[in-house]
């Protein structure tokens, strides 16, 4: 058997912003063997987590499950959609938006890639009024979908959803709404139905807190009425074969059982806790994170404090300071793996995670090996973050709902 | 936690032809915490499964490893190589060539179906001669590829491959040679350079004993060549960006981790028993199961020795007697899962899995239940087949190579 | 990490009488992180267990646990109530019954050994008119305690304990009635308080489908009042500081963490299928078991009916056939482990265990690895038991209750 | 299945000083299904483990592993080499020290308690001057047995053993040396051999990074040798039958197979990083904890640096404060177990354990949480121990040795 840890001893610490820690619940349930995907077991797992899925999403439409990590999920939104050719709104927000219209561009679209100039848009959410102003220009509606993503994987910085729908509907613009929160879902709050969002792409690897390997598409009236229009080929992305095989739990060719077992854990402990309780808990840790950046005298990559995500903290390094430098010699001392700078931000930032399977003590293990390797680093730092943080955390006092006895 | 196995008490019987039952080792290794994609363990992890993946196909060409499952790998292997409208050819063997033949059609192909009349094509393999005179006639080279099933799940038979290469290059045919061996790698001899094969598919929950959610393309480097020209919109499944972030061993996007940490393990029970003891393994366990359908007195699905699958059965049902309800009675009463009939074989058959991590005692019990829900479900058999398989295995004394000092 | 099974592919059958297979979520349950034993969780799961264990010995006096193997019960039970010196009447049922008088006489006690002549009590339950006689023969009470074995595991043959309560009451004497059940738990009815047995001994690895580790004495309030006057040293076994750190769920010293995570899952899992299927489903299994022994004209050592052993059945060979070198065959060929013969009936016969959780296939299986096996030996069967065992089944038809939606 | 943690999410971090946290790949290692404990695979298993565990104890001589927890290891060194009524030499290190007496009473033998008044003995280790003066005393010999505990587990001090060891030599007494060092092993250097121990007693669930459920005797040939003169009546404990049976890597009753998985893997772990790493690293975060301790004007159970543990550290509260007071703020809020007090020093201090598969960012974590329920139970600290510890590991640097490719 492969040893993946290269360091001697004791527990890694995972803090990029997804893969997040799997909980060893999720693992447990993931190595139940696997079963007949055309069996009655597999029918009652199927209907167990299509049902549980969509009080995540927050929507009574369909929820579609692939197969296939989330990549494949941002390519299903568009195939079934879109015809070759269309144009689609995009929002530069980051790494992640700037892909995505890599993969418009590629399966034959024509994104218009709206944003703020340099880098400003990789510090600020969707501006909801550019999207407005350039959909009143759409007087032909050539554009048929608005694409942006709730939560910056590559900044940290998240996006007002309702708002951009709020801008659509002001314009009066018939476009689909099309919203990655890949990293955002289950750690941020997020609103399908209530929100008015046509396709929502998310991944099973963040704040669903299991591996990759599954991703998903919830699915709007509008969405499922235009994709029986759209032109794109596709097959393995098609939303009518599986929306009709999953009414008695099945899909159309093999699922990814493993994974699905994985999902109806996942599915257990966050609807066990609650969403709120969830999205409070995800608040907490990240302030926690910001004062210790603050501490540090470092900036945050995210400049708008509306915007903050739960989700991970972006940290800018000083000026001529080797980001990913850092990161390895974190890496190599401590065992904690960060997240890299993406595109436009490469060297000049890392990214601490602090979602899904994460509490106190490990976001604070995480901000000392932070800590420790900025100064192994040679990096002046203003003042210990870590101290900082256990201040915010003891004066923000979020004794959990235990389940102990008296 | 789901409980998932409806049955009281003792092990599941899972032997349908995949998902194959995934050994406790694979389990245990998948259950492994997920690491950073772009870390160094990553890396090494990335190399090992990269290189060992290609000894399975027996080539030394790029295999493309896909985070999906392995209907995805068929659209893959076409999206790369093909263009909107082109011509392909494509050989009836059963439902999965039927499959592959309706994503073609979605993906805006026009698939030629090659065949013997009725059911006929079900019960023998691919005839290359057939496919020779297509392509002789076909002197503008309008088809671009030809796509054949190596080992057809839904029947239990096989094709030469080789013979359909030789059919190729006889008619001097440019067309690029695409085969499916999704249920036969790592079970029947596969050879993917010798065989001059330009696209091979295949996926995890077969002779690899893996769960599914993976899925692989090795590719020849004429299929290279034709993918720069095709113009079908590909992204998720394109090749070359795959390939290149190979080289380190990391993926372009999001990888299927944990199913990776079980493909390692995989690669390396398969690979340290040898792959020829793999299949002479499986050949001695069909020749088990044929003779207990025979000593039943009842028909196999293939009808040409010289095809027969070592990875399954498709046995015939008398007619008259609905062979999904025999599947059920057996499930219910005995624990096991048994592959249904599928398409124009629907109600017709069951087949018996035989394949991955199954042994002599596995593949008795197996045959066990088959002969007593034959006997519930009223069906007159002329002998045991159970005593039929257990005269074989004994006449096939197959000492295992244990690793017991003396 | 090792590799333990020395067989190249598929599943071990472990047809031992004990340590019995483990199914996989008690494995998985036991994979469960190590806690604090003196913290919350635990004095829950200590509550949950101690509650839930006197289910299965149908009692409502205390069960003490111990982090130790069941030989450590035997232990157990005889240095909480005696003293050094004590006659204590054991009965030679077998093996078992010979290692517990050698482990009295040990201890420093006086056990006499009651029971038939040569064999003959190898193949026959206790006789309790002997007991009887030989207690009422006893008019100065010198015998302390009458210590039987419930299950013969080295025989597979059960002992009537009600009966010999009977006896001691007739004989109007005062000795303490220890009764091992070490492999009859769970797997056979048993009666603890009904019965009036004083201190009953049990382990893990058989009816509860646990791994060997941890170990039982359930406890009379007459034994507890003799274990105040027990004069023999002990200090790990000693019940009084055991029970009173149990009230509030915790041990006086570590407890054995995991395997008790295991006992939870086993209690659930026995509890939930109810005791009666489970007693009704081992009767049947070892019904189908002994169809098969009689089919190859074999003998089976237990010559009662009467107390024939529901979890386990011992085969005896043929004159001059030694059973080691038959189960040694059958294991190198079929990877499949049978009990070997000891003691007295070493080399002569085998034991099929059927315990636990066990299945109608699974024990086609061992069936099937024996028949193969004894005939690659030379053995001439008059049948096969395969197909007796399978008639038995079928003819006795229990269509689990199971857990599918109609 | 039960839900052990009570906490919502997030990881617990078990920092009591045993049971340690259980590595991932010792939990996955203990999940291989159980086998017969009779087979060859299991020979080469008990070989395995057998010869590895020697290593660990530094001794070319037998070490007797049993199937029970470490309590049952300390009487089976006394019920080995004594008999009843027999004089034995303790020392009072602390409450393990005192159950050890406690226990060598239950089992009627005489222990002598040395060491200095109060709690005095409580903070320092054994002193050898008193032990030399006390045999010297002891001019017929009465003492048959000197008992040390090596590093007492209740207060985080340890004892010389080779200077014990020196001690009986110069009293010229013929006194076996029996040593715990149930928390000490695979943690703090210890050498059987060199230092002349005769029975060395440790367990599982420590340094060796198992749950609880085995324990070791390693025994010298002068305690075999005295084995076979003691009386005290023995019959699981007796090493003489396992030593026999060992030969061939088998047990003569029922072994802990499971464990023994575990401890294959820990052997693999350990040995492979090589037993001077590991002494390095836990020798290291000791420092970085006791750097916390004093940085927050708290009191350090051990005085004397010469024998500070480097397994666990003991924290004095200040007067007025109760220690399980605090330990439960820390616990409900942070998801952090810690030691309580122990007998003499009950609510008077809580423990840090520092030991087997701990890292720098799980001990900050630790450290963390104390501060943060330091803080939020009152109690005026003088400075950061977060930062103190911080500092101590930045300067103490250990880049690990990577199993990195360059």
């Amino acid at each position: 058997m492969l040893k993946l840890d290269f360091h001697p001893a004791g527990r890694h610490f995972l803090q990029i912003p997804g893969p997040s820690p799997v909980p060893d619940r999720i693992l447990r349930a993931m190595s139940y063997p696997t079963i007949d995907h055309r069996g009655p077991e597999f029918g009652a797992l199927g209907l167990t987590v299509l049902d549980g899925i969509k009080k995540i999403f927050k929507t009574a439409q369909p929820v579609v499950i692939y197969p296939a990590s989330g990549t494949g999920a941002w390519e299903a939104a568009l195939t079934n959609t879109l015809s070759p050719g269309d144009t689609v709104l995009m929002y530069e927000t980051g790494h992640f938006a700037t892909l995505w219209k890599k993969l418009a561009e590629n399966l034959g679209l024509k994104p218009e890639f709206l944003g703020l100039p340099g880098t400003e848009g990789w510090r600020r959410g969707v501006q909801p009024d550019l999207i407005e102003a350039r959909l009143r220009a759409d007087s032909g509606h050539a554009i048929k979908a608005v694409c942006v993503v709730h939560n910056e994987t590559s900044t940290g910085v998240t996006s007002d959803i309702a708002a951009v729908r709020r801008a659509i509907d002001a314009a009066g613009h018939p476009a689909l709404l099309l919203v990655d929160t890949i990293s955002g879902l289950a750690s941020a709050d997020y609103r399908h139905d209530e929100w008015g969002v046509d396709v929502t792409v998310s991944g099973s690897q963040k704040g669903l807190m299991l591996p990759p390997g599954i991703s998903f598409n919830a699915v709007s009236q509008k969405a499922l009425d235009a994709s029986r229009q759209a032109k794109l080929p596709r097959a393995f992305w098609g939303w009518a074969e599986i929306i009709e095989a999953n009414h008695l739990g099945y899909w159309p060719y093999t699922p990814n059982t493993n994974l699905l077992y994985g999902l109806a854990e996942a599915l257990d402990m966050i609807l066990g806790e609650g969403l709120d309780r969830v999205f409070a808990r995800h608040q907490r840790l990240a302030g926690a994170c910001r004062a210790a950046v603050n501490a540090w005298g470092l900036e945050i990559q995210c400049v708008d404090p509306a915007v903050y995500s739960p989700v991970l903290t972006g940290v800018v390094m000083p000026e001529g300071v080797d980001a990913d430098a850092v990161r390895k010699t974190i890496y190599e001392h401590f065992d904690l793996s960060l997240g890299t700078g993406l595109g436009k931000v490469k060297g000049r930032m890392f990214r601490i995670g602090h979602l899904g399977d994460c509490n106190d003590l490990t976001l604070l293990a995480a901000l000392g090996g932070c800590e420790m390797g900025l100064k192994l680093s040679g990096i002046a730092l203003r003042g210990s973050g870590v101290t900082a943080a256990m201040d915010y955390l003891t004066s923000h006092v979020a004794k959990p709902a235990l389940k102990v006895a008296a």
